[in-house]
């Protein structure tokens, strides 16, 4: 997610505060009204080929959808377009396909999109991104609900052995599991990243820190985050600790240790990076250009770091035999 | 080393080039004319008492010449000045010690001494630098003359014991591998972070990590670069790979491995670290500050990172069976 008023990512003398107003419209079964969460906005009917999910594989919360899209076997059914890693003030464009249109929406920018559905849109262009096309208006841009609704409500359209990433027999303490990921790592390296004071930058520190030590405990005799199978948790987990050593680690200013010294979190990252699902949908290069060249009051130089070397995601985890 | 000039230290577009321009009077036992290095400056006679080491514990190069007065048991005989780790666009202050002001110079800013020498001076105001304690003047600045000098000129004042540090039958290699050290690692990764463009860094990086994969080679089957004997090469080196994860990972891009994450260079690195003279020099929390606030143009933010933790540097290293 990025703002695009504005290329300052940190506020001088103030801690991040992630805006998490979205357009929180529902995709749903027959446009019914959902049992979770938000059902203030329109609710839109599920419909195969009716919407383009616009997720850029730089940013994490895109890669969420792009997984679980992934995961269910819907891609003929909700089709994706993929907006380069870097953009401008006015943010994502798609700099990467022919013309630098997306072939379907035919927009140079997401922010088109956002412009159809409400012309004085004002807040941040953000990825993932639901966008209906024909009308090739947004339809919703929040993330957790995309993913939730991409599993409870799209189901028809599941592939037969599609897995069950919301176990109702944990629903309730995947739900805690998840709330505490979010808010201390997802977004808790952000908060080390773009904290705006020492005293900021200090406590998110620990914050995030004191979470990756119950992870990493968690995790050492589990194989996945709700036990033997892989769930939503886990993929949201995933999409931040791929970008761990290539990106927060160094930028972020997140350097106890490298993932790669966590060996729970480690063999757990690499587990599901070699998971069919996963790890192709990780591009080191989109997503290290992404944050050192967006965040120019972070990065002034734009320069790309050229390690760490990739290739250690590919090395044996051995926790096949872990429950 | 740090120019006082300006407070930027990336130039757009260009690869970085370190002025080696240095005042390069000479300190030498009854002011002779030494065999090695520049004669074209003034010679100054050894004398104990005479002359005052500035050197800032933040400074790779400064922490050299602190190890060597260490080694050599020189500290009743050339006193410490020691600037504080962050300085402005004027260079070091002595702003850790009493009322501001260095207790034998009576001077607040290092440049007093440069000034007072040569009222004109423009150039890069660096640590270490030697002054004559009497007049306050620089002597010199030129950093790999001043070490070489405390072993060659000043042996009738070392303590006994001290180590052979420029053992003459190994002579002849021992300046091949300091100069391959110096231009490839200890200016080389001032090379990566002071990259002015995406290009000079690249090229900054490969050679950087060349020079250390031939580091690591060398280093498998001998316990110190030039055998079974610490020399002056190892403390060139060690100044380096002690601020190593601290700060070139990270702040200056050198991160396609953490100096843990090399066997030998890590083993080596601790090596030293735990012998008297070399641990007790490295004070990780002013070599952070430094590099992380003086370089608002790498750092805008000033925020200096939490990690690593480094107490890893007192775990055991199984290096004394080498030869």
């Amino acid at each position: 997610m990025s703002d695009d008023q504005t290329p300052t990512y940190v506020e001088k003398g103030k801690e991040f505060q992630r805006d998490t107003t979205y357009v929180s419209d529902r995709i749903t079964r027959d446009a019914r009204t959902p049992e979770h969460g938000p059902t203030d906005g329109r609710m839109w009917p599920v419909e195969a080929g009716r919407y383009r999910l616009v997720a850029a594989k730089a940013c994490p919360w895109a890669n969420r959808a792009i997984i679980v899209r992934g995961l269910l076997g819907l891609e003929d059914v909700v089709s994706l377009g993929m907006p380069g890693p870097t953009h401008d003030a006015r943010s994502w464009t798609f700099d990467l396909d022919p013309g630098g249109k997306d072939p379907v929406l035919g927009i140079e920018r997401l922010q088109e999109a956002y412009l159809a559905r409400f012309p004085d849109y004002e807040r941040g262009i953000t990825v993932p991104a639901m966008v209906e096309e024909s009308s090739g208006e947004l339809v919703t841009n929040d993330f957790p609900w995309i993913t939730h609704d991409l599993f409870h409500e799209w189901r028809d359209f599941h592939r037969a052995d599609a897995p069950d990433l919301w176990p109702a027999e944990v629903r309730e303490e995947m739900e805690e599991v998840m709330q505490r990921v979010f808010t201390e790592v997802n977004n808790g390296v952000y908060r080390c990243g773009f904290a705006g004071s020492q005293e900021a930058y200090d406590e998110a520190y620990q914050r995030l820190w004191t979470a990756l030590d119950w992870l990493e405990e968690r995790l050492t005799d589990r194989r996945y985050l709700m036990g033997s199978a892989i769930t939503e948790a886990d993929v949201r987990l995933f999409t931040t600790l791929a970008r761990f050593d290539a990106v927060y680690h160094g930028h972020f200013k997140c350097n106890r240790n490298k993932l790669t010294e966590m060996p729970a979190l480690w063999g757990y990252a690499r587990d599901l990076f070699q998971t069919p699902g996963f790890g192709e949908t990780i591009d080191f290069d989109q997503i290290k250009a992404h944050y050192y060249v967006v965040h120019t009051d972070i990065n002034p130089s734009g320069i790309v770091p050229a390690g760490p070397d990739p290739a250690v995601w590919h090395t044996p985890h051995g926790r096949e035999s872990l429950g």
